[in-house]
């Protein structure tokens, strides 16, 4: 084997997104080991610094040591057991993953369904949720930012239709909007929410941080039989990186270094200011589109910032424009999944990746190759529109 | 918070141990995508350098995206159908971790048990697994490397008592032995072994490397219900590693570069040359202890080479010696655990961290603080007597 040096690319796909050189640089460090009192102190600035992110006073706010996906299971995992109703709104891909691990946690599952690209209807979760006439709902759990269409779902209006079910619990993926939208974990009442290191917080993949309300602290307290996960228990983890300090698992100690400096990043920058950055670059992305001719997935106010769906053009080769970008520009893109591929390009602006240049660079390209392509552009002003958007005078 | 300096330390504890440089270096590479058409070449270098370090030609030769505890769940909870009984040899904090995992899986468990800093007696496993007389266990686990104590178990001995169960498959944790002893997945016939990366490979902690015999992934195949873990379900996440390359979760991008460059590291090293250097600083380590007058936990057939289990001396107390390695050398080590704790120290010689240089500077560190403590040592030559082991002639 050769020493590996990885190509130039500009990663605005589904996740990772680039990581800050800082962060980089972080993970490079040298070890210590997980029980020193100079990684305790890492690990309490950690906490510390995701309740911030997360909008939260929970104290049981951590990472835990897999990607987004072991968050999910850790949520469903700990809260689950076997029996209990949980409802699930599915818009897409890891609206599909929850329900898929609710039946393996032996949940008995009431999938709450709306198109894909599309929210939902707070008349329809209600109805839904109505259905259970004795024993309301364990849990609903929704997708804040479903990575896999770009949609953004409204967490006031998910916490409204919840006035009338007072005892279920409120179950959130922010796997794509943690530190690019507002997510107001305590604002919402949300219970248990867990996200992703790769995204909106430009740290490399590998941890998953989670904060879970004390109502729900008290119901994992009050499960009857183990957590079906020794890994994922939290009874367990929480007294590694609580007070206690007892042993569980060894800690990914580099990953940790990482999220410590995305999170001292997102400190540097405000986190009003870093939501209104991903802004700002949603809708200079979405003016140069649609000065192409091209159309979004989603309407406007169900889009997300952080991960831009824009519909693939008829007579057009979804393979062709995405190896064209990647091979030529350096550009990393995302395809659609399950009933949108070949349909939509997904283009993540996130964290690191959510830039002005990247725009820039992005519409430039994409417009070039649809050029050669021969698609007939509605104009060839994508980045002057971009840079409209921006407010540039010229 | 301020920038994060970790301090200067030596890692002789049970792990993590120190990174190679160059391991370090690779983990603050640019990232790319998890399905980048380079990335995708990375995953093949990784499988095919996994296979030479586990010795075996099994297909199905991944990591697992979490520490060594995934790992160990990845195992039991792909193999496990409620209901099936599984036989847990412990002897140690790891093998009651599986014992553990087992019913949390829905497992009958059987268990065998030996002393703590002791190995199997082979007629106490065949009589166990007698006990069942019309279904076999499906499973027989065992702790190669025992973390906890520094017990080895030979992997030869268990598979000859397992001749007379040949129904029954062969699960390994080889945690803190995969890179520093050899293993032999093949010749022993394990089918299914898991292992850490921040043990004898050197790595940082975060991902648990993986392997399974034809024979186990046609158990997995032969399942009837879906493996109650989606993170960790085989059956995806092959498809990911494997010619599919369909998209499960996000890999730890960086780690598994990191991964790479430590196989490589591996590599240029050789196998047998690794494993030879691991029990030369072992013996050098033995020597100087038994030269103060200290003694071994573990009789010196079953003594693993890369966790080395010293009896804490009457009258010394376990907590200010640790305290002063750290504080006054950098050094650290480990303590004992549950019925050992307060009674063993675990000194890790693993990777990059077995080196003579390291033994060295820990036996006359552990001689100034023993002596300083008033702790009458046998003799004030261990380091002279770790270099005559070496075969050092002044």
């Amino acid at each position: 084997m050769r020493e590996f040096h990885p190509p130039r690319r500009i990663l605005l796909g589904p996740g990772p997104s680039d990581a800050d050189p800082r962060v980089l640089t972080a993970l490079s460090a040298q070890l210590i080991g997980h029980l020193d009192p100079e990684f305790l102190k890492v690990m309490d600035d950690i906490q510390t610094s995701l309740r911030s992110v997360f909008q939260t006073q929970n104290r049981l706010t951590i990472p835990i040591s897999g990607t987004g996906s072991a968050g999910m299971e850790a949520a469903f995992v700990n809260l689950i057991e076997p029996g209990d109703t949980v409802a699930v709104c599915v818009n897409g891909v890891f609206g599909e993953r929850m329900a898929d691990i609710v039946t393996r946690c032996g949940g008995v599952l009431l999938r709450i369904d709306a198109e894909w690209g599309q929210s939902f209807d707070p008349g329809a979760i209600r109805k839904a949720l109505k259905v259970l006439k004795t024993v309301p709902a364990k849990i609903l759990a929704v997708v804040h930012a479903e990575t896999s269409t770009g949609v953004l779902t409204p967490l006031s209006m998910i916490r409204e239709v919840l006035s009338d079910f007072p005892d279920t619990l409120l179950l959130v993926d922010c796997v794509t909007s943690l530190g690019g939208h507002a997510v107001g974990i305590d604002a919402h009442r949300v219970d248990f929410a867990y996200s992703g290191t790769q995204k909106c917080l430009s740290c490399p993949p590998g941890l998953s941080p989670i904060t879970v309300s004390p109502r729900a602290v008290e119901a994992l307290r009050k499960r009857k039989e183990k957590v079906r996960s020794w890994y994922l228990d939290l009874s367990m983890v929480e007294k590694y990186w609580g007070d206690d300090r007892t042993y569980h698992h060894t800690a990914p100690i580099s990953m940790n270094y990482a999220l410590r400096e995305a999170l001292r990043l997102i400190e540097e920058e405000g986190l009003e200011k870093r939501w209104d950055r991903h802004r700002r670059n949603h809708l200079a992305f979405v003016a140069g589109i649609e000065a192409m001719g091209l159309e979004m997935l989603v309407k406007s106010e169900n889009r997300l910032w952080s991960l831009n769906t824009v519909r693939i053009p008829e007579g057009v080769s979804d393979a062709k424009v995405r190896a064209s970008l990647l091979q030529e520009f350096g550009i990393e893109i995302g395809g659609g999944l399950g009933p949108l591929k070949g349909k939509i390009w997904r283009v993540g602006l996130m964290g690191y990746s959510s830039h002005r240049n990247n725009v820039l660079l992005f519409l430039n390209a994409l417009e070039q190759i649809l050029c050669r392509e021969g698609f007939r552009l509605k104009s060839g002003g994508a980045v002057d529109s971009a840079e409209k958007a921006y407010g540039a005078c010229c």
